[in-house]
């Protein structure tokens, strides 16, 4: 297996774009394709959930590939509800590793402005079991918020813990200036004073409004490169090391401890096996906070804290930027935003920066491991990467 | 890059089906499974269209590894328009040869009942460019009705060559039980009788209602394996030995020779090159034929007869079986029906069963090198595979 080298990146601001789909994903591309100074590659894979749905759009991959001249590359998208940037990566790591292709681009994109309200939530909705959920009216802040209360009893997690979580990251954001949010949030203001229940309205009870991720539309792009055409290229070597996998059962109900997140731990521990790390080796990671919770969760599950110590660690500091493990830094889903099919790749983005050391405001010192998870469904379906910088 | 082989395959009927996306997916899983002895495997790709809209249905992928029971295998859908299967494949391919994975399944599904009539051609129209062609209400039987025109214009490709295509693929369907269309036709009953025009009248003039492929759900599943794992399970020898995708412009009104399909050409070029066989090493093929023009054109592209002579060819007889290089004995899209997702994978299915020599009443004699041609949007994202038995 040949090993696998990120030559580019690239990103959209996150927010409400007027463009078309195909050109969102276009303008990260350029960016990457700039970044990496290229002009041709092999293939293209585009992460995407609903463009058939929410932008009446099919062979997506063809639309994109054409809009960057990249004809006669090959080019197909990729489908796995949120957890679509991270599987894109991996089908990209897979050409590359098996001597085919030589340069892939994995651009993630969304545009949801063509969902709005109810229709966002029934559109995110369609990724929950077909026959025995979805139909029954399941919806994601539904299964978040009884996770979360499952939680709260079993391990002591508190709505100030999430809260906690929330203002880390919508505040990390600010850091960011492709980041959707950039609105300073206190835990007096959305936890602690008479108007939190006004500013931060219970929307799936124990979860409040800034529990949640926005609604974004936006782009992310990277460039995978075999290692010969990385040192051609002349870029920072930042290596692909680690790429895992895992799905558990799509109803949740049917899982047996319905806290873990078995999916998760396989994933991140066949990351870190295939590069030969371990969850200590991490300088910055990027988790799948698409609502607080789960980055308390995801952070026991990948190995970073004890199972149910997750949130004690939030406490101390440990996942903020200068803690133990900063988690999160350029403002995760929460702040940055959640475009569904760029948001695998958008981690990534974050972590190349990192790793590269263009962190600016928020560059965690040293860092020369990253590590992403890319949580699809919820937890039926997860990506974790792992990546290091050479020297 | 390790050798690919194919341990198993399967196929629901191609027809109209009340089952669930998933399970359709999953019953020619089941089978493919089945045929190749095992219950375990380390990859799923799902090739689909429309799921999102025609279904909605997200994170197919997750579904179908579920429903088979298959976690925590890694799981992801492929969406190209009508080339998805033939992209899932080269996925699953470059999953094998890359060494990460020993067993790959791929699955092609799609479900239309739920659009009829006008909502099934304006969903199979988003393919076309977004805003070049489909904003503007092209659709494909009407690119297929241009293409047609000036492939008469400059070839002299007459009306009853294209009914001969109809009639060949669809009265090929007779022999295979699963395919959709199991009503013979005659060139009399849809070109030369005067209910002719009653039995076939004009649906984009010059393509009759015979010159298309019906709307069909239905599923077919393939196993794709490393070269170790193909000998332990001990079924016949068939590698996949070629694998050539190309691209072209998005929107055709953008091509210099509107009658030349360049990403067919160079899709099968770059098949063969891989394979290091030739156009004239092939037993059996597979093309797109969606429109009956399509399998004229294809079988130029590809290289078995010069650009302009695929309509003497098949005058001859050499495209039936028997016949110099048998085209679609399966009935093709034509006559085995098109559930989007499915085609792809269902060409591969037709191959492997030829070249195991379970073709039955449709076998061809010594076949030894089959051929698959998956055509995506009006040619602009082509995947081409070459199979080949091994003694």
């Amino acid at each position: 297996m040949r090993d696998v080298y990120v030559a580019g990146i690239g990103i959209t601001t996150f927010t409400r774009l007027e463009f078309a789909l195909s050109e969102i994903a276009s303008y990260a591309s350029m960016m990457a394709l700039k970044d990496a100074g290229i002009t041709e590659v092999d293939q293209v894979y585009v992460a995407n959930m609903g463009s058939p749905r929410v932008n009446h759009q099919t062979a997506l991959a063809s639309a994109v590939v054409d809009s960057l001249s990249l004809t006669p590359a090959g080019a197909a998208a990729i489908e796995n509800g949120p957890a679509s940037g991270g599987s894109a990566i991996k089908a990209g790591f897979q050409a590359v590793a098996s001597g085919m292709d030589d340069v892939v681009l994995v651009a993630g994109v969304e545009r949801m402005r063509e969902v709005n309200g109810l229709e966002a939530t029934d559109f995110i909705a369609t990724l929950t079991h077909p026959i025995a959920e979805y139909i029954y009216g399941v919806t994601l802040p539904a299964h978040a918020a009884m996770f979360t209360r499952l939680y709260m009893d079993k391990y002591g997690v508190t709505e100030r813990h999430l809260a906690m979580v929330g203002v880390k990251n919508q505040n990390a954001a600010l850091n960011n200036e492709w980041a959707h949010l950039q609105q300073e949030i206190t835990l007096e203001g959305i936890l602690d004073s008479p108007e939190a229940m006004t500013n931060n309205p219970y929307v799936a009870e124990p979860l409040r409004f800034f529990d949640a991720c926005p609604v974004s539309d936006g782009g992310a792009a990277i460039i995978l490169v075999s290692e010969e055409k990385a040192k051609e290229l002349g870029r920072p070597l930042i290596k692909l090391s680690g790429v895992g996998q895992a799905t558990d059962t799509h109803a949740v109900h049917e899982r047996e401890e319905p806290t873990d997140l078995l999916a998760v731990r396989k994933a991140a521990a066949d990351a870190f096996a295939m590069a030969g790390l371990t969850p200590e080796d991490v300088d910055v990671a990027e988790l799948h906070d698409a609502f607080t919770i789960l980055e308390i969760a995801e952070s026991e599950e990948v190995g970073f804290f004890p199972k149910g110590e997750g949130h004690i660690a939030l406490e101390k500091g440990e996942t903020a930027l200068g803690g133990k493990i900063p988690i999160n830094v350029g403002g995760g889903l929460k702040g940055r935003g959640h475009p569904v099919g760029a948001t695998g790749v958008a981690q990534a983005w974050e972590i190349v920066t990192q790793l590269r050391g263009d962190g600016e405001a928020r560059q965690v010192e040293d860092a020369e491991v990253g590590f992403t998870c890319n949580f699809g469904g919820f937890g039926n379906n997860v990506v974790c990467l792992v990546f290091e910088k050479e020297a």
